[in-house]
């Protein structure tokens, strides 16, 4: 969540927001599933052409959304599985041509801010080798064939006076990994998909609306290997929740309200704060299991423990 | 924070909201002063009769106010003379008669969320020495006279299986103090006061407004002892946050909108949500050590370390 | 860990200790078993007169060693096993007759000190159902019967002025449990038996030898209602340690050395001092997610949650 | 504290035990004064030839230790104190000749494990500015000069699958710092020490008593800058301490006892076993601020908070 000031960091409600105005959208693309047995709805955003990344606000590349309404229950099975359709989306979208694969995970955000620590927390959670893949080459593996997995929590600038970014790029260039996972916490537009939604892209990390300031970013341009992020929105914008409810009852009452964002004592107390579940810390315990596990299985590293 | 559907445990707010209808109310009696140096702002609001109790929502006593517009910020210097504030509001109130005083501070709400950590975080910084004045006596005292101090933390009733206020009444059995400060995160009506209001008051805990349910309260009528309970707001009501937000726009533009409360779309989302400041977890650590300070001063036990 | 300077908390040390001197011993009567498959080893200690009490330097009862060699190791399928085991061996002395219990567990200890943390640890783990069943009865149970199972977690003197016992005095007055089960992590003679020994008894918790101190006590006596201590030994204090190694020279060269215990050079450094296992951290974690199981396999609490 | 197993990571007890065998050592230089106010001892161990460091079993360099005796006593002037004085002698060993320095802390250790927890609870509490720096320049500096202060927590092998010098290596080339302050928990011979002795050393920290093994190593050889280290014995290992006795045990009773390092029986249980004191998470909490607070005064980071 490397800034709580963005509307929506879902490619999936830029869409919906834009698709409202009607139908189709140039150089987007959009094709949705259904799993019946979990009802775990995959969305696939593909943002193809310069002008779609301008429309979407985001830039080019694929965003998986996951929506898993039961998500925020504490249901192991339910979560299990959650696990494997997100390791199954993430091997759908990981480098191909070579057997065996170098990664580094990096866990974004603040341990110390429950809302942002899903980053610290997953990376808690993970399997790494590379450790020993350094020290016995993949002679010990059994199984055919053995990923290398390294892992990186950067910490936050106040705390490091460093950029995360930075300590990735050196972290990156000492270690040569093939591509990177970046996991964060998002934000998100609406309260509905809090902490039920899981994002995976193919566009890095882009703070900032990625316009200019690529010394922060985790993209394969600043890095020069692949980067996927996942994302799980935990927090909606305080601001964004009351603009919303006006622009609905607007909506519904046929009334041209004056516009909620102009509107300076409605708006004026909510800087600086947002919104969030009450159950937040036990959630983000949960969440980051699962979306830990949906990295090991992808990587194969389940039986590494 | 026994529950976040309050729209406000201020009793301040809810002074603010019948004011507005016009002027005195029956019952219950303002007073206000500000510190110059601090910028403290000091209101007590004095419920005297059961028609006020009705009015106000809230059972009679005194309920101290401190707004403390910069306790937000990371100033040793100005936390220490809200602490020192606390201590005098406190002392108010404590009741009188007895030279040495034995006091149970109750630390209430959940360490595991964040924003309804403050009662066990209150407690961690406390100091206590009841049982240093068992064994040794007050002899050991040089300062004329002793408080003696104990402390608990209940927990939850998820973890415990119990009530907290069964747990505090078997303590309290047990060990009969003279008097209980019970400190708890509370919910406030508007972001501008979280954080930086400290609430005093007489009453007691009542969960549940009060009505029946004496089996949770923590009062002097179930108790047999005074209670005093400290406060301080550290969320809002998600659903609060929008229905105020359209109250002041109705005003502002004076057109009558659809009641935020009756209105279904808008509201539906916001269930269980709450509104809170970006870095509360830095915040409540903070904040609670101004509290337990506060409590130390009051009691006289600032030089037992 | 009520004291770290106890020698050891293991009735099985004791008797060991005793044993060496010649065979049987009056009062004391002793069973041994192992599991084949996990090689669990499970020795009974049945103290059944007040002169084998005196001679074990332990009150009066029944003392369950389960000795489980793997247990430091991160085998979840193993401690699985020794949770099943646990709960055999405590089903084997909770109070009869009754269909439905009601259960106070305690965990004793100190949540802030790593190797005393066993007790708060389990705690954290375990189902709780009390005031389910106060809420609804026992109806909304499908299976027959259902006990009713409350926790608490005193905390340490130091920080909250009370002993231990006072607090779970107070509750179990207020609360009114059949029995309680009181977890706490202890200190052992050998460091062979550290983290991988779990011991059930049947006497409560006796501190200070429960030589007079009743009012430390949590025992039958003291509440009116039976106490199943579990323990853990987490820790070997340093002089032992020291201690043990001259006397096992001493038997090994035949010299009569200097009793290491009146050497005064070579103990005087080791005073507050323990020896504890390099990863105490971990392992922690992973034993009190196995006592606690244990605890709610006994109980029929597995599928409360 | 990369390893438990070293006997002792403070030059000062090589010296000691050198130079029991006979005054002077050629090519280790000793100075030693102390702070009457304080009872501070400081002992200054300059290694500097081949030979002294093969003596010493340490590299070329100089040692300095801060003996504060009551240092695991909780005084806050008396902490204050030891954070100048280490100041002090930071500054006697940072490189000279530039005006501005950047400088990288680095918190070595496992912060999961308390007694290995002194690196990244020092970094918890440092005061960094380099991102300051970076933005507005030290044109905001208003106190003539301005260091710029980053800091990093690496996190161990097991966790990141990367050794915390490759982490660090990376970081090092990414934003070249001046030189580097390293923090680690050690290992010290007498449990005397523990807690309440810091070294500083300027030869960096070299695991594997720095024969070969230059990928881990943190030194002015491997990074191309300077590398001070910082120290705190937080454990002495288990079997030192029984050898130890042992030697204290012939010397006293001019018996030759079997050597205990060749001892199986007695020293079979000690293996992966540390003594640590049973207040160490308290202590680590105090000595980590104590530690920053030094780090800060010798950095003009004060006021920058």
């Amino acid at each position: 969540m490397s800034s709580f000031a963005v509307r929506t960091d879902l490619a999936l409600e830029d869409r919906e927001r834009i698709g409202d105005a009607g139908g189709e959208i140039r150089g987007v693309v959009l094709e949705e599933e259904e799993r019946e047995k979990t009802g775990v709805r995959i969305t696939r955003v593909r943002i193809e052409t310069k002008n779609g990344a301008k429309l979407m606000g985001k830039p080019m590349g694929t965003y998986i959304t996951l929506e898993a309404p039961a998500l925020t229950e504490q249901d192991e099975a339910y979560h299990r599985e959650v696990s494997e359709e997100l390791a199954r989306q993430l091997k759908s979208v990981m480098p191909e041509g070579k057997k065996e694969l170098a990664v580094l995970v990096v866990g974004l955000g603040n341990r110390d801010v429950t809302a942002d620590s899903l980053g610290p927390n997953v990376a808690d959670h993970l399997f790494v080798n590379r450790h020993m893949v350094m020290e016995y080459g993949r002679a010990v593996c059994t199984k055919g064939r053995m990923n290398s997995v390294s892992c990186i929590v950067p910490g936050v600038m106040a705390k490091t006076g460093m950029e995360s970014a930075e300590i990735v790029h050196g972290v990156v260039k000492e270690t040569g990994p093939d591509f990177l996972i970046a996991v964060d916490a998002l934000a998100a537009r609406s309260t509905r998909r809090l902490n039920r939604t899981i994002q995976v892209s193919t566009s890095g990390i882009n703070p900032g609306s990625g316009v200019g300031n690529h010394r922060n970013a985790l993209t394969k341009e600043s890095l020069g290997v692949p980067v996927i992020a996942i994302g799980v929105p935990t927090v909606v914008d305080a601001a964004t929740i009351v603009g919303d409810a006006l622009e609905r009852m607007e909506k519904d009452s046929g009334l041209k309200l004056i516009a909620a964002r102009e509107h300076p004592r409605a708006m004026s107390e909510l800087n600086n704060m947002y919104v969030t579940s009450k159950d937040i810390d036990e959630v983000i315990k949960r969440l980051s299991f699962t979306v830990s596990e949906g990295i090991n299985i992808a990587l194969d590293m389940e039986t590494e423990a």
